[in-house]
């Protein structure tokens, strides 16, 4: 799998991953309906780096990196990872956040932070305690799910300042 | 007191209110060299609506209100509050937090959170807690407070679906 920042010929390919999961609206809070326009803002252009992951020649997943605050906080990290529907189960999200992970301790950040880790997202949810995020927030019913109604989110945190754990 | 939207003449006088509580650092993740123009997009142009307090005629406190997230996540709320230096202990924010309060109602959401109440910050934690907050989240070293070094911020959380409390 490579792993690399995305250029603005990715976008269609990104696109044809993040449409999906933005329609299905159950695991993000990007609005269900959101133009390809305002998700290339929030995803390629708004965030510090984009990146994609590729099998082959394929773009399989994609991810951003951000400051998740300015000023006083701009010290933690916040990413967004989506993979493929058709390259589910084969490691994308794991490989992207390992790469994730190095490149925000490249710019210096000093933990990570995920805002909003639906809770019916168990998946995600294993998957980042599996990689040593901690779960230190729960907001109860903040997240309407189009199918399961009123359910929580997670905050999940992980300091990066310690040893590099074998990932 | 009198609680009323913002106007764009309103600015100079919000600015004067914004800048010293910017500058120092100590209570929001702004960066200190923030300039007007930026803080006047975060303040007044990019939230759903923003107040200003005034006794008499003088402006002695100022808040925004907006959705915390979009599409899924947007039945949850967000404000900022700051009080002049001048009129602190007068009652302003607990009045401020008390409009926009049914402000939120008025709006329909359905709960109200801050996403980074720093640890430090025990006046404002105090005052949260008395009007109804839980900390629902706490943020390990997320903020760098310049004189203390790195303390830990809270998520704190109200819902607003029960019956309105006598506040």
């Amino acid at each position: 799998m490579i792993l690399r920042p995305a250029t603005p010929q990715d976008w269609d390919a990104i696109w044809s991953i993040l449409e999906p999961i933005i329609r299905a609206g159950e695991t993000y809070t990007y609005p269900r309906d959101m133009s390809p326009e305002a998700a290339k803002k929030v995803w390629m252009e708004s965030p510090r780096q984009t990146y994609v992951a590729l099998i082959g020649e394929t773009i399989v997943g994609t991810y951003y990196l951000k400051s998740n605050q300015t000023g006083g906080g701009d010290h933690v990290c916040n990413c967004g990872y989506m993979v493929a529907e058709s390259a589910q189960g084969q490691g994308v999200a794991t490989a992207m956040y390992r790469h994730s992970e190095e490149e925000a301790r490249g710019f210096g950040y000093r933990a990570m932070q995920f805002n909003f880790v639906i809770e019916t997202n168990t998946r995600a949810i294993a998957l980042w305690e599996r990689l040593g995020f901690a779960t230190v927030g729960r907001l109860p019913g903040a997240f309407q799910h189009p199918r399961l109604g009123y359910v929580d989110a997670r905050i999940m945190y992980k300091t990066l300042t310690n040893k590099r754990e074998h990932l």
